[in-house]
């Protein structure tokens, strides 16, 4: 087996529960054999969470910088030389300040080859905001310090759904402007190579939701399905790629029709995730597409109320892990598959039965399927 | 036992799936011993669905009009002299005609007393427009034609979740404009005055979603949180009402919080109702509270899509039936409650034990708790 795939974890705002999640997520053995995990916070804090969450048999070794991760141990990186006080559940200007050192370091680590993929734990939005820091969140700051101009796209996923979003952190009131043909295009389109390049997902078929209710009836509750919404769909088909839609978003999910689709585009940020998030309970990750490296994170906050009171749920955190991996080893088979002139038909079984939790699934051929295939494909799920 | 309720219900589009989701929910045979159903619609089209649906044990009695309906049967009322073609999954000028005459004799029946409760199958919002039917749904409708001046809510419920909505068939655009202190506060006030009432629960506990992503981000992501749904819900705190929030959408229903509310306010359609069918799935029913009378409906549309091929699940229409019958119970009940000088504990086991599929639910008195006591209760679910 090649080298463990070496995966960055930022610790997020200390005040939150990210090293709960995390040292929880890490302590099954067997994820030091699939990965080289590096954390990025402090020993001192890992410690006295391991202690505090009764993780009696877990070992953290302390590595000097992210170069010297050591495989098959569980690594953290101290990201400056003391650690702030911690007061669990009261994000301050130190949980801040330390959530950003670790996510500077994570980065630099990315673009040195240090890590290989980056996992986030929570931050608190508010408390990072200072005069060097001016981002909304993880995926802002990421696509403006590690994508080299590339744009990024939040999804959210899970096992059975995965759901980009058109707008995400927009009030309401600025949404229906910010529908335009461009923005509708360009999220099916990102969806649609992320599919099949993090995904596996060799001919995406994808499902475009309305904005307005009912898919605007007609156009008597709003026009932007006719003008904008069903337009961008035509273009995006005339492209190659199988979109349709707009589908109202609540027959879409109440009716179960979503899991005919490999991806989901929605308008907005609620629209989307709550029904996701409802469907994907502890299980959804976030995945920030369209970006040179890999990043994802679990798909909940840093929920304050319950810091350091040992109630936590890791799996969202762990799923995020697996989640890195997976999408990491799945762009290096596409890269291999598109750079060999002659067609390369992959065949052997994935690496994801690596996983220790989880029966390797079925594999889908790699060969593309003509479009009658796929569409009969669709209508008979 | 008293006469048994004497349930109308308007047959919908005749194109869509109104009469195969009607007979199917009225197939069991202890359905007449529960309530007497009077479908507003066509006996000849009824028999068709009988036989295309198989249903060859049930028997339909064409009723002069809905003052002749016998107990023990099901009678269908010709709402004209003729019935329209059949077009599956075609909604025609035809099928919106007949879809509103049976609404308006719906209406009629429901005023002199003929029928106790309104169920109404799914229209075509597009083929029921006309001169004199200008309404952008079955609810507007109804609360123009039997309101009387009061103000309707659609609620949205199944077994665990009830949900109202601060505005419903809007565009997007216009959502956040319609947003107000005045009609925040309007829809808690009447989902706690509808849960009262007609869900017989004596001191409702009311959770309310933001507007706005991530209830705004401390203003980050729009001020609508601060500026008016916060003092809405301080105002109706201090009106007595026990309301808590604002939640962000997607962390409410993600992590189940809306378990620990009797009833939910979504401010607008898709966030209320797409996580609602999300977790209801076939059993939702739609509400229309505040009116002098009760209707129900399935919380599906015409679903023209799979019209008269055998496909359409009955259970939402079953579900509307019940509920409509729970509800009127309840509302005779709260009323006996009310009218009594001396307060009136109601001891009786509820007769929705009639109901063949459901054990009856254990009770809770109808003392109204005090303020700490239901706190507490709520705080321990």
């Amino acid at each position: 087996m090649a080298r463990p795939i070496r995966v960055g974890i930022s610790h997020g705002d200390i005040n939150g529960v990210g090293y709960e999640v995390i040292l929880k997520a890490l302590a099954d053995e067997t994820m030091t054999e699939l990965c080289t995990p590096v954390i990025f916070g402090y020993h001192s804090v890992a410690e006295k969470a391991r202690r505090r969450f009764g993780l009696d048999d877990m070992r953290l070794y302390k590595a000097g910088n992210a170069s010297q991760a050591a495989a098959g141990r569980i690594n953290v990186v101290d990201v400056s030389s003391s650690a702030p006080e911690i007061l669990p559940g009261e994000p301050t200007e130190e949980s801040g300040k330390s959530a950003v050192a670790a996510l500077e370091m994570s980065a630099e680590a990315l673009e040195a080859g240090d890590i290989d993929v980056l996992v986030t734990a929570p931050i608190s939005k508010e408390a990072v905001q200072s005069e060097t820091f001016r981002y909304p969140g993880h995926t802002e700051y990421l696509e403006a310090r590690i994508g080299h101009g590339a744009k990024s796209r939040m999804i959210l996923f899970n096992d059975s759904v995965r759901v980009a979003l058109v707008t995400t952190h927009l009030p309401i009131s600025k949404v229906a402007a910010a529908i335009t043909r461009e923005n509708v295009e360009a999220a099916i389109i990102s969806l649609s190579d992320s599919l099949k390049k993090d995904y596996a997902v060799p001919r995406p078929c994808i499902g475009v939701l309305s904005l307005n209710p009912h898919a605007g009836d007609g156009g008597l509750l709003g026009t932007e399905e006719k003008d904008i919404i069903m337009p961008a769909i035509e273009a995006c088909r005339e492209k190659g790629i199988l979109s349709f839609g707009p589908f109202a978003a609540d027959g879409f999910f109440g009716m179960g029709d979503y899991r005919h689709f490999d991806g989901i585009v929605a308008m907005y940020h609620d629209q989307g995730l709550a029904p996701f998030k409802t469907i994907a309970g502890e299980s959804g990750v976030n995945f920030t597409a369209g970006l040179p490296y890999v990043r994802t994170s679990p798909d909940h906050g840093t929920a304050f109320g319950i810091a350091w009171k040992d109630q936590a749920d890791p799996t969202s955190m762990r799923e995020a892990i697996y989640a890195a991996i997976d999408i990491f080893r799945n762009r290096i088979r596409f890269e291999e598959a598109s750079s060999d002139p002659l067609k390369k038909y992959v065949t052997e079984r994935p690496e994801r039965g690596d996983r220790p939790d989880r029966q390797p699934k079925k594999e889908k051929a790699e060969k593309p399927l003509s479009e009658e295939e796929n569409l009969n494909e669709q209508t008979a799920e």
